[in-house]
């Protein structure tokens, strides 16, 4: 199984590298961005027997490692190969 | 627009990062993993008129500023809010 997840910071949270990020890009020209918040994405190859396996052990990852639950909030999904 | 960034090593590079990640999962006994991938994730909110004008302005962001071209490869969506 393949397993993607998408971590990102609380809407709550400040993003400091993402309002560098857009200053950034503000400074190369590209005037129209309202907001840039910056995550992580995480590609996960399981040997797992079933979708439904697969999704609880990264469910459980996402809690106990990649993710820190006081700024952050994660979403994944789970693909067959 | 609401545009969603995912940049990641290519293949071919290298992943320490990824390396000790699936080490530190292992040692919580997560033993079914095979690979681990670490990536970039940004979120953009764009003030363009057309979602074609987004994918555009996306596109030339990733490659002037946001992945490095020799190590990384990126791929985007842009969502109509």
């Amino acid at each position: 199984m393949k397993a993607r997840v998408y971590i990102t910071l609380k809407k709550s949270v400040l993003d400091p590298q993402g309002e560098t990020v857009k200053h950034a890009l503000a400074s190369l020209g590209f005037n129209s961005i309202e907001e840039v918040r910056m995550g992580k994405y995480v590609e996960l190859n399981l040997n797992t027997a079933s979708k439904k396996q697969a999704e609880q052990k990264v469910q459980q990852m996402c809690e106990q490692l990649l993710a820190n639950p006081v700024i952050e909030e994660f979403r994944y999904e789970v693909i067959s190969r």
